[in-house]
């Protein structure tokens, strides 16, 4: 099963780490710890092999890999020396990245991204290519009639107004060329209803949003613990303190607040109620490619008695994202194959704004994830 | 259902709290924050409500409840005026407690015991009396080949030989006056083969051990994220700086090494894999009845890169413990009322140190908690 | 040598604090934690005693002074008996409370506090009355042509504009009544050319401003840590959860401004340079009197080496701002009496952003204050 | 003026950074962050500058400095290409490495050490050669006879007992070699009767002892800001994380015990009473040459309100160790060079557990080396 992993901000440090480390596990050079696919519980048949994998995308930058690779390594997110012993293989991918449409209308762009998927699948006699964003997190996207159903979309992208935010013109272009689509960040992307119908209409399965890899990961767990345990938590205030491409796109107020909302929901969506405290993003440069988020959490037990807990999260968020961007191009590719359409709401676990979100514990998350992929297994094996 | 709650150790912080609790349950004057019975998901028909319990116990201290409470109403731990406000019941409960036996063969002091507990079902009308163990942590026991079935042991308990530990001959006490039991410390209790053979030919139930109310309750949420995440984990090094009396019976290193040792158990179940570090339990009398533990987890992601988390816990150990002794009395009350026998294994949320153990994740345990308690509601509907 | 402490926000928790714990002084039922004054190094005769100070103030609010001390016992700020066992002492002091002036000119309001003033001196033959502003911060003052110089000042204060901000107008009246004042609050207070020029011209020395107790007294030791240490400091990052009247106050961005401004300056000034990052105040109400803060320290050592530092500081203001606003009534009184005129920049050792701001390091300005009180003592004794 | 450093334990993490780094100042290509002599307030003729500085050293081990240099590479605690960069200087230090004396009496080791001291000072025509003791902490030495004055010492070393702990047997050497001496651990070192007269004999100044580096440090800063503030220390609590050699040998509870007392005797001292609380060490291989601590501090402000503060350390001990050993040896060879002779008490502020100990808090410990290094300059430039 031939797969493309076509990673829209594919220069980036997640797509960066992403390649280097899946080109690695391919070479038997690293152990698969992040990848939650290999664990035994969801490892088997459906899923394509990483060796399987084909890599590709767009960016508006034009680093080559191997430089980015190196930067990476001088920052302490790659080892020393893996980029130069890939090289070769890195000089082969640099052939499959292309660079972000750009010029004419929109549906020019999106005509010019769709042949880039569709020569990239040919290129490679893939079986399909999972196209997945881990491109800078944008502001919200300001609404336009084009967004409602596929025809006034399509009407639209051929005039001259900015109908789509990019996540999405990707997304669109994504569903255009029959690919499987995977968001893995904050912005718009498949979200317009315009998309989903599309996505549907052309047989797709798509999955997002937002990759959860950090605080959000931690919620997950700790709120449903203070919810089996009837705690009262009065108060959960956080601070995400971030340097990295993403953070200083996030220092830009209304891309932080798309951020912002998607991480304090997991509390109100647990507990039930929604407790005193914010979480802010703040962007310090010499962080680099990790992360500090510190929280405080204020609770009260038994006759009203106060107490509370902190802590402190100390992340590489490339390394956190990489092996779940492999997961996910390898769950949706089997999703794919083995005929599913729509949102897989299944999938809840990778992400912090999950589609359908059923619910923000970590634990049934998983719980699903296991039924999920033992159901594809089956199949495949059948 | 008419329901004993006889506490060993029935003058200590977790046991005053427990009692002045219920009855302020009772009385509609607090709101069951930390009653896990009490959430929508296990709330039912068959438990006894908060109004069918009756407190009684056995304690070697003397110092009046009201004392008791007065002094954790100064420190914190209830609220300051509650005790006054029932001053007419927690005096009618004092009527319950007894001392604890002393003097004689064990066989004596044992008999002495179950003499307490059948008076005080009898006073009460009541339809079982539960025993919960919340004395202090004991030394771990001594073998005597008076452990090894009911035969030995009866012959043993007559000769002069401390055959058993204190808390072991309470739990004997509770199984020959025909009431389930409870084992909320790590102390041995029930824990020996003479004993839960016992326990099972007099047809009663009984939960255990060591009540998870702090470090380990927040172990068992994050190492199963770890798990699932497929991170390796490093080390988990933690610290548990606590006063009152358990942590001054702790500072005994032979009691702090049992503690310790279920404390890094739920590390090594969940992973798959011992990490470095260890728990340390220290004791700092100014901190009272509250206890701060601190913990650092080191980990690595993909392709190696080293990641940590930290957190502290800043809890009152009694106000947590209290509401679960409310918890467990009514399950294991009701369990007995269905007819269940032997270790009550669904009950492992409850406790650091499961019977039966086959999973310390907190989700887990959840689920197996609900459905348990939901065929205990069915049959008691049926 | 008695002494009169007129507090403007005489009802707030501070004000509050401070009153109840005078007088408890002056009761000898506690002892004086907290007051700097009372240490060996700084003791002596040049200072009033604690029976020598009265209390008096303005507020706007109306709420009893025993209301006000039962609402900070139900929050654990003050021990709960102790507003009942001074019940006559407070209900005296009550009588020397006064409405804030309202309506009118601010002119008219300014003779209507001097009226106060000087009607609360000459009630308890004072030697002399000390103004303290333990008011909620105020917005940053607009600029106004009244603050250039003493005439101008008097000349727009007859009109119908709002030309000082209220902190200011109580300094204002303060210098008219002849008091030596302190500012405790970050408001602009007596900081304007035209008070600061009658303050001297009436012999009357000033204190502060914006007292030093939490984040940014650690701050003051810390940050001279790395300068001796020639450690270089990447970044320092901060955020204050902080509930009760002042916090509300603070989520208004203008006053917030103000003060976040000032707790980083210490870093600036002391370091030689500007760290990156940023501290944030945010309101969360549950968490009442009492303030978290959490500081990120990443800096490098010897060959450019990486390391990190976390604090987290859990204090309640009141109780660690109340003895130092007895101590700066104490000792301004004194510098009163010795004849001290315009800014006490030897009392840095108390605020955030002192008069004068020769150095932040907290123990540079202990040494000064010590130097100070000791010439103090010596002319008292002499 | 052309100064020996001479290491004991000249291989391990600690030395090997001071070498590389030294060589890296002397060769310009790194800043001196972490130097201390190199600050303004300190910086003067009367100190011999990086070029003037001469490594040798006597180790146990034999691993190439090179080697070790890598190693401390991978690690993250050298740059990554420094070592390369200074191979050849490397190289040259390698030469001056002598294996640590073997066999024989002690006085049969001390003359070979005696004669490898003579031999490095002849070779670089060395003005002085210092000796600083940076080798792994050993138990506490077990009292002995000899140890009491000189003639005593040198009878008991030429017959078969182990008279001196090995560190001591270092500063006998150097004392009998004419060397000025520093110790940087921990252990005996020259802190014997005998010792000590014989450096007076000598006309030889000694530094010492145990580098305060990490949560001495930071304890050395907070103790006093609580005794300035007169705030009332109730427990102060540390567990200190660390792995490298220095860890695996403090797991062995004789040398534990001797680095724990040193690192509690800061608070006594400071605060004038013992608050609870300890300070553990713990070995956690894993953390390499980074070192975690944590301490809680719970402390009582004005009217008895409770509060607390935590800090986390996270620091590498060899980066944050070997700018202070550069700068020992500079402010010892100055010493030496203007003729000051036994302990040099102003040189506290390096060490844990100062010689002569007059205060604790370091920023009277900088007021003191300021003032002693000033008068070194005056008399240089003289």
């Amino acid at each position: 099963m031939r797969t493309g992993v076509w990673l829209v901000g594919a220069r980036g440090s997640v797509a960066t780490t992403s390649i280097v480390g899946g080109l690695a596990l391919r070479a038997g050079l690293t152990a698969p710890t992040g990848c939650v696919t290999e664990l035994p519980a969801l490892r088997g048949p459906a899923l394509p092999t990483f060796a399987d994998l084909f890599f590709g995308g767009h960016d508006l930058a034009t680093t080559p890999l191997t430089k980015r690779a190196e930067t990476l390594a001088d920052a302490g997110v790659l080892p020393g020396r893996l980029a130069a012993t890939l090289a070769a293989e890195l000089t082969a991918v640099e052939e499959d990245l292309r660079p972000a449409p750009t010029g004419g209308t929109q549906a020019d762009r999106a005509a010019a991204a769709v042949a880039d998927l569709t020569a990239f699948r040919r290129r490679h006699r893939l079986d399909r290519v999972v196209v997945v964003d881990v491109s800078a997190t944008e502001p919200a996207a300001r609404p336009h009639p084009g967004h409602a159903d596929p025809a006034a979309l399509r009407a639209a992208l051929a005039g001259p107004d900015e109908v789509l935010p990019p996540s999405s013109l990707y997304a669109y272009a994504a569903v255009e060329a029959g690919c499987p689509y995977v968001d893995f960040t904050p912005s718009t992307g498949l979200r317009l209803p315009a998309l989903a119908e599309l996505a549907v209409a052309r047989g797709l399965p798509y999955a997002g949003h937002d990759g959860k890899t950090g605080e959000t990961l931690v919620k997950s767990v700790l709120a449903p613990m203070f919810a089996m345990r009837h705690l009262a938590v009065r108060s959960w205030s956080g601070v995400n303190l971030l340097g990295g491409g993403d953070g200083a796109t996030l220092a830009d107020p209304a891309a932080n607040a798309a951020k912002v909302e998607s991480k304090q929901r997991v509390l109100g969506e647990t507990l039930g109620y929604l407790p005193q405290g914010q979480t802010r993003i703040e962007f310090v440069e010499e962080l680099g490619d990790f992360k500090t988020a510190w929280d405080l959490i204020t609770f009260t037990g038994f006759l009203g008695t106060g107490m509370r807990m902190e802590f402190s999260w100390h992340g590489c968020d490339s390394a956190l994202a990489a092996p779940l961007v492999l997961d996910l191009a390898r769950l949706t590719a089997a999703a794919h194959a083995a005929g599913r359409v729509g949102p897989l709401t299944d999938l809840a676990f990778f992400f912090k704004d999950p589609l359908g979100s059923p619910t923000h514990s970590l634990a049934e998350q998983w719980q699903r994830l296991v039924e999920f992929t033992g159901r594809l297994h089956a199949e495949a094996a059948a």
